[in-house]
């Protein structure tokens, strides 16, 4: 439902297939979630797809920051929003969250979008009808993402590799953000990730990923960071060529 | 809601992030959905997984025969529905359904399911307390499912090969069921996924997959099938043991 101004939430009931091992959302999932949340949005306020195509673009995204309290379980009811917060004549600043019913937040994203033209696949400034409809603030500078830190060539990795596959195109006809996080996410052990809780990620996406294109997703051992987490850094290649780089920080499970 | 004795219906809206890139619900998505109706049915009798696993034991499907009138679009409202119909000394027949809002249905699903012992991983005699809740039909004989025609050692097949992912599985600690109709329909060619609509499958599972498994799934080319049909023979082989298969009937888009 639209909520005040440039608000929006929904509710949604976590599905089996939306879980990991333990039952939890998992983070691509999450993802999946909070753009359907603004989806839902832009449709109700009929600036959809087909809406913002004929203007004869698309809105991408550069980035996201990811805090997770916890991720809700199997069967849980929770409420996706989303908030066009604020824009400039290049970027769009945007907020989701999921709460549960009784109104804790559960995560919140904030993300940067930028708009392309279709036709010279160029960044262009946001046309006005575009925005308009979410009542969101013109600025003059959004808020700054955490720009993550960049793997160096000299430090140790372990990968593994992913054919992009047909079904992981979405009906925009690019690859699903969600997949950069199963690739990210599954480099890692199998141990490391029973073990430990994701609490933070920063990804920015540097090129965009094809059908057919095959995918090294790189990590990094764990190293120590603030309030005994450990932090991971992560990027995504494709011949040799950095298309998406990320950190992300872990609590170890009780 | 739980329907008349042993049935059970509740709506969903088709989300994004369920549809392939023409906008249509996914294969993969299809049994999510369904198997999400038949596990929200036994939780609504309190007999679900929690209740099963106290049994020691748990439900396992080994073929599916899938017909398909259409899939579902992108947004689109509909019924997932499920009929516990008939069981025996050994095996469960379950019926699956998806319908519009007009009560069209769009896609129907036969399923035949055996109880697994968790200590001996063997199948065995399905125990009373976990059928009697669903008022499923005693019977001599399930209705037989189509058996899939094997693939031949001698015929011509195109492979693709996908590493077993962590979040492959899902909260009941097997690969869910979904990725096999991903890694079967992903090896065939994105010219022939984009021009043909799948109308009807047959599959059979022989040995779990697990993670880290390398799967390969083999394809043979399209051949000629009843009217105006074409059909493809996939199996999913883990070190050259066939551990499922299947038949796909294909028509070509107008």
């Amino acid at each position: 439902m639209v909520l005040k101004d440039n608000e929006f939430e929904m509710q949604h009931q976590i599905t089996y297939y939306e879980c990991d091992p333990k039952g939890y959302l998992t983070l691509g999932m999450l993802i999946n979630l909070a753009v359907l949340a603004s989806g839902s949005q832009s449709e109700a306020l009929e600036i959809g797809e087909a809406a913002v195509k004929e203007v004869g673009g698309g809105w991408v995204i550069t980035s996201y920051d990811i805090f997770v309290d916890h991720f809700p379980k199997i069967g849980e009811q929770v409420l996706l929003g989303t908030r066009a917060t604020s824009y400039n004549k290049y970027f769009a600043f945007r907020e989701f969250w999921v709460k549960d019913l009784a109104g804790n937040e559960l995560a919140h994203i904030n993300g940067v979008f930028v708009f392309m033209d279709m036709a010279t696949r160029k960044m262009v400034r946001i046309p006005d009808e575009v925005i308009y409809p979410y009542h969101s603030a013109p600025v003059k500078r959004i808020p700054r993402l955490h720009r993550p830190d960049e793997i160096q060539t000299e430090e140790a990795v372990t990968q593994k590799q992913y054919q992009v596959r047909y079904f992981d195109i979405d009906a925009n006809l690019h690859v699903n953000n969600a997949h950069y996080f199963d690739w990210m996410l599954d480099a890692l052990d199998a141990d490391f990730l029973k073990t430990h809780t994701l609490t933070k990620m920063s990804i920015k996406y540097e090129r965009e990923v094809r059908y057919g294109d095959l995918v090294t997703s790189q990590v990094t051992p764990a190293i120590s960071s603030d309030q005994g987490q450990v932090m991971t850094k992560h990027q995504i290649l494709v011949n040799q060529e950095l298309h998406a780089q990320a950190n992300c920080w872990w609590n170890e499970n009780a």
